[in-house]
């Protein structure tokens, strides 16, 4: 078999396993987003901000993704949030499988929302549906304002994009406004919200926006 | 054939392509450096910084990495520094084969130092020999001290790490400090510098160590 056919056939398997999930998330009336960004992009302290505040509207779980460690899962842990660690242990990205295989470690008919935190990674992730409603990118304004063209794939498969650390905008050379439209040249749908968890700004909206999400697949 | 198979089998080819160019590069007196980094950690303005300077005591070339757009060989190129740029379209590593088809565009008789600049993915660039003489992994102190915890292959690796954008660390909540000696704990032999392009701060340092990697093969 060559490595074409073998990844077609890997990603013929994974898409099934999505597609059982999807249908197994939405049988238990339950909103799902799969988080996409490099290492260090603020990913994790996006959670951090955002589900205390949504727990207030509704139940949330949230699954991690690393190579290795479980630091992120200790850190959402500790704000009472029903939190799973897979570890991939060297593979770049996480498949349907491993999600499928966590799932029984939730109460899924007691939870509204699940937020699947990827391995930090802007390439490998993009090509693995994990049975998520939505794809959410997160990118830090320190990568530079140029990143959605140099990774289209990430951009074009997103609902949302996340730019976070805008308060460090003044302290490098990138530009949030260039980093939007750069984004909505590669895929003009796209929904943006631009976050700072150091000043609060935009984690309200972004709430408020995953909020209303799983709100309009309860009623 | 399994997945593990065909994957013994591509990094068996990558590893024999990477030894003749290695031999090729030996054979002309060249060093050879492959850069990894997540996107967005510096790798390219570490470039800018650091190959004019080095342009003074020997001749460089530059390769260039990315899924998308010709951005960084251009930036390079602007400073009179033979470069090439390798378009993976979609793939989310070089690999030595690639290298090898792209070393006909330098006249590498008259070069002393050759650098990679892999695609931005702190994981995949990881298993795929080069022909490197040696290499280096960037990390900027925006992503986070424990990044070494959590991406340890890398490390591993590594001959080198260089931590980018250190005049940022008084607006984040990572230390360089903590970054260093995690990155000392998963590999204790790894040479470290801390840099900031902004302020100057330790680019003669690493522009010497690359002369003198060079200078001490060409002897």
């Amino acid at each position: 078999m060559s490595k074409i056919e073998l990844k077609s056939k890997i990603l013929k398997k994974n898409e099934s396993i999505a597609e059982d999930i999807r249908a197994e998330l939405n049988s238990n009336g339950l909103w799902c987003m799969n988080l996409i960004g490099s290492p260090g992009s603020g990913k994790t302290t996006l959670l951090e901000k955002t589900m205390p505040l949504l727990s207030k509207k509704g139940r949330c779980g949230v699954i991690e993704g690393d190579v290795k460690t479980d630091y992120d899962m200790k850190r959402i842990a500790a704000l009472n949030i029903p939190t799973v660690q897979i570890e991939t242990s060297g593979s770049c990205h996480l498949s349907s499988e491993m999600i499928k295989n966590v799932l029984p470690n939730f109460s899924l008919e007691e939870l509204d929302f699940l937020v699947i935190e990827n391995v930090g990674n802007l390439i490998c992730p993009v090509a693995y549906d994990l049975g998520e409603d939505q794809r959410l990118i997160v990118v830090s304004i320190t990568e530079g304002d140029e990143k959605p063209l140099k990774y289209p794939a990430a951009f074009v498969s997103a609902d949302v994009l996340v730019v976070t650390k805008a308060d460090l905008e003044p302290y490098v050379d990138a530009s949030v406004k260039k980093m939007v439209d750069n984004a909505k040249s590669i895929n003009r749908n796209i929904t943006v919200f631009v976050t700072s968890a150091k000043t609060g700004e935009g984690i309200d909206s972004l709430t408020g926006y995953f909020s209303e999400a799983f709100s309009a697949k309860v009623e």
